[in-house]
């Protein structure tokens, strides 16, 4: 059998590594760091950045392999999801066939927590529903975005007693301010908040949070909007790509 | 000025401590450690596991203190929270006043992530509008119960694309599966749980989480409940208190 370890890493500052994912850092023979692309040329700088901060153990290695790139013309949403699923499955398949031999352990560290909008369990899911190498797998949890986003504003996520919606740029509009009263939005290509008119609706973003570009603006967001729009634009034309996250809320603690 | 830090320290699991936790730890003069009732003696051993371990600086102190009760006879469930807030901050306050002089730093040492169903920091900031303590504080992140349940049972929170509600026993009954696919429970007294019938729901639910007492079961609701609520009810007599998380989802990934 091998093993492999899915590691959240946290979201951009090297001490958001907790001790049990140093330790499975340690215990692995490999391990293996996304590359490709601005964004992940800059987030496969932080990785090495953690390896060869926390990384003790001498006789590990470092596989950098190139992630296969989505493909969306002429498909549906989640069609195109799938395919780019099932490419990435066989990318890890030569990875486990090839760079891993038996009883050997190999990490995959992941941005974040693997439980977060991460497709790294799945796709070890489908690399096993394949039959062609015996492995077993354990996840280790990270610093989200969302505790990066809401330690730096120094906020609660939730109102007293009151539930929390996390959902994407894209889904935006079924949720806040209608079905809602708070709810985080990631994966947000589009700025959906500027859609929002709701003259109660505040709003928390972050950027790059974690890392030294982070930028956080709050405020009411009828006031504030047009601000981080422009920070937004800036910071993403300065290091060319952006990653950011926000939480929109109406209404207060003890209020029914 | 004083200063304080609201640390984050996961659930139970005393690896789930990050680098950043850690340092802070290591920056405080004063430890906070609330006790009182059952399953706080056990959360508070694991808080002085947790500053043996890992606090390395040999000045500082461990201050123990009882958190008020929660009165809520005669109250609606807001002025209840309300009034126990306001008992909780007048602690915190003379907590500030008599432990800690000028310059010193204490650390409260927060259960998971103190951004979620937790209120150190909204009394905190009751403390602050007292005026009759100066100071500043910040927040640092922690491992939340949702991440460790996600990883135990090696699961992605959300359907791809799609959102993840997370909310309160209470509440369950607005939520899932009408309103949401994806919803996370916590906070549940009534084992809400019960009351859903869909024969398409699937369950995900883990107590004492990061702790050597774990459990996990998973399964079809209408198949697994039973199961649940027996191994709920034996640890909870045999332990004499439970901490309880789940996680109820239908449909699959790849479904519009
Ligand atoms: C593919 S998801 C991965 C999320 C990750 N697993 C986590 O736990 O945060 C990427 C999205 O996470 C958010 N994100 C991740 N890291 C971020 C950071 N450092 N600052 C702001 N947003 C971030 C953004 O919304 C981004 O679009
Ligand atoms: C007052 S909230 C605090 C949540 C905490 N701040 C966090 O980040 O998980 C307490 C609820 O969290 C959940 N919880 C906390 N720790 C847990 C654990 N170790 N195992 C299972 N559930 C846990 C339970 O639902 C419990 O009712």
């Amino acid at each position: 059998m091998k093993n492999i370890l899915i590691v959240g890493i946290g979201t951009g500052n090297p001490e958001h590594l907790t001790v049990q994912a140093i330790n499975a850092l340690n215990t692995a023979n490999v391990l293996f760091i996304p590359t490709k692309g601005e964004a992940k040329a800059q987030l496969a700088g932080i990785r090495r950045d953690i390896v060869s901060r926390y990384v003790t153990r001498a006789d590990s290695r470092v596989v950098e392999f190139a992630v296969p790139v989505r493909q969306t013309a002429e498909r549906s949403y989640h069609h195109s999801v799938d395919q780019w699923h099932a490419a990435i499955a066989t990318a890890y398949e030569r990875l486990l066939l090839e760079e891993l031999v038996e009883g050997q352990t190999g990490a995959f560290l992941v941005w974040g927590d693997p439980m977060l909008y991460d497709s790294t369990i799945r796709i070890v899911e489908r690399v096993r529903a394949l039959e062609t190498v015996a492995f077993d797998y354990s996840v280790i949890p990270g610093i989200t975005s969302i505790q990066a986003l809401a330690a730096s504003h120094r906020i609660p996520l939730n109102l007293v007693g009151k539930p929390v919606e996390i959902t994407t740029g894209r889904r935006l509009s079924e949720s806040f301010p209608q079905r809602s009263e708070t709810a985080v939005v990631m994966l947000d290509g589009e700025q959906a908040f500027m859609k929002i008119d709701d003259p109660d609706a505040w709003i928390y973003w972050g950027a790059y949070l974690g890392t030294e570009q982070e930028i956080v603006i709050s405020g009411r967001l009828a006031d504030v909007r047009d601000d981080i729009l422009k920070s937004r634009a800036e910071a993403r034309a300065r290091h060319g790509w952006i990653m950011d996250i926000y939480l929109l809320q109406k209404g207060a603690d003890f209020e029914e």
